[in-house]
């Protein structure tokens, strides 16, 4: 008996008690995972030193964030996004990212679709002709600069609105603003799109409320996205940037990177727009990404999955 | 934009990045208290290193806690239970807690009901006679030692099953094993129960699959609460153990403190049998109880209401 009294619940001793509960664990990732989010919850509390009344407040707000959540929308996934979390897991998955010089990652997003069509090079990706035209190219390359052939390229874009067609099913058309290219010999890829525009993400719920409160505002800088394979290659999950968009110093989910920085250069000269085929003045949008080789990564530990 | 530009998301950076954008925060407690969740959770996902995997296990985790919530069933409380938080922070609460020598508290739990009845002293709260018969009793005192008159001392417990009356309705009687009683001049208390057995929190939700996973049980040792009131002292909400359970070591939430154990002792002495009132043998549980008057607690903020 006075072995068991060792284990009372004491505020000093309050993580050793917890944790050491989970001696019997039967997945010792899961034993290591929940000894540090016991610890850090703990300290967390130990610092915050919350009244009755703000601890249920916190209760409130997660049980109110797990209502939100149902097949189309995921109110814990947007919480992560806007404390930074998910993009401090895409930067420890791809810390030491792979070989030197090697184009960085950023987040996934909720808009990727499986099943965009594969178009030949050069198509205009946009079907309903609204918005200001652009013209984006570049070249896939290796560490060594030399070009990767058969890269497949799958893009995705917000329209001018700053809407994805899986927003606005009706008003736009299916699969607009997405498309499949493959490289050739060269490396090279182009396409026509049109200049995309900031958005907010889902501010209707807790998190929308929990920004407003805090003085954030919820939108995104206007972005390109991009999931580039190749044979013998890392996937890469990334996105270009307008430099010029408002809130590019202030991306409600973190996800502009320095080097992923593009410049969206204006083009009025008309043999450049006979070139590239417009009729009018468009935007200009050069943009080389470099592919890693596998192995160059360390640190990925396998899922438990002991509670999936 | 240079400046803006400094702002940009980096591992090493990821705490300042963002917190620095709550700056324009409507509540300064608010904005205190998120700087601190930020932080320790951005500590706990450098240190763990998740995968993307995991990651996403831990946010279908939540997700499904949120919506095992409903209106009779709170799985972020025992959530937070299991994982020690809801002790810690009543601990807080009440740390430099009141008069020395005052009665610890612990958890309220998840079955008090208002409006149980005043019962005359000395009744018993058993309604259906099934069980162990005990007469519990003892005094309601000031730091110095005196009786304190007027209290209002308000028990219930669960009955010789593991069940309170509101998780069997129609199998109890309403009200069945509660009662509220008030002290004389002598602070005395007294009343008939019946042995209380161990019981196990609600498991059959995503709580319970992580007890499970981490080789925990998911017992309550058993106990009987307390919730004491007296003009002029702090409210009391506690329980009294019984250190002879089997779980009196493991309870899974915590609440167990050294100082709540009381002795179930045995008696099958005919004239304390009659004298007590009872026709056979019995368990006699004897507890005092000290409360404290207030001003001797500091560190209790008002609670933001900013999420509420």
């Amino acid at each position: 008996m006075n072995m068991e009294r060792d284990g009372f619940f004491t505020e000093e001793d309050s993580v050793q008690v917890v944790t050491g509960r989970n001696r019997g664990a039967k997945d010792e990732r899961l034993r290591e995972v929940m000894e540090v989010i016991t610890r850090k919850l703990h300290e967390a509390v130990k610092e915050i030193e919350p009244t009755q009344d703000e601890w249920m407040a916190a209760i409130q707000f997660l049980t109110a964030t797990g209502h939100m959540c149902n097949d189309w929308r995921q109110e814990f996934i947007l919480l992560s996004d806007v404390l930074g979390v998910s993009m401090l897991v895409d930067a420890i998955n791809h810390r030491k990212g792979g070989e030197v010089g090697a184009s960085e990652s950023t987040v996934l997003g909720p808009f990727f679709v499986e099943g965009a069509p594969e178009l030949p090079m050069g198509s205009d990706i946009c079907k309903d002709g609204k918005g200001e035209p652009m013209f984006v190219h570049g070249r896939i390359l290796n560490a060594e600069g030399n070009p990767v052939a058969g890269a497949r390229i799958d893009v995705w874009q917000a329209n001018d609105e700053g809407f994805y067609d899986v927003q606005q099913k009706g008003i736009q058309p299916d699969f607009n603003l997405r498309g499949v290219f493959r490289t050739g010999p060269d490396g090279r890829y182009w396409f026509k799109g049109v200049k995309p525009k900031f958005y907010p993400i889902p501010d209707d719920g807790p998190v929308g409320k929990l920004l407003g409160a805090l003085g954030r505002h919820p939108y995104r800088p206007a972005h390109l996205h991009y999931m580039i394979e190749a044979p013998g290659f890392d996937t890469l999950v990334t996105h270009i940037f307008d430099p010029a968009d408002p809130y590019i110093g202030s991306d409600a989910v973190f996800g502009v990177k320095e080097s992923l920085l593009a410049e969206f250069r204006p083009v009025d000269d008309p043999s450049a727009m006979e070139a590239s085929g417009f009729a009018g003045p468009f935007l200009d949008v050069e943009f080389d990404f470099v592919l890693s080789r596998p192995g160059h990564r360390d640190g990925a530990t396998e899922s438990t999955g002991a509670l999936e």
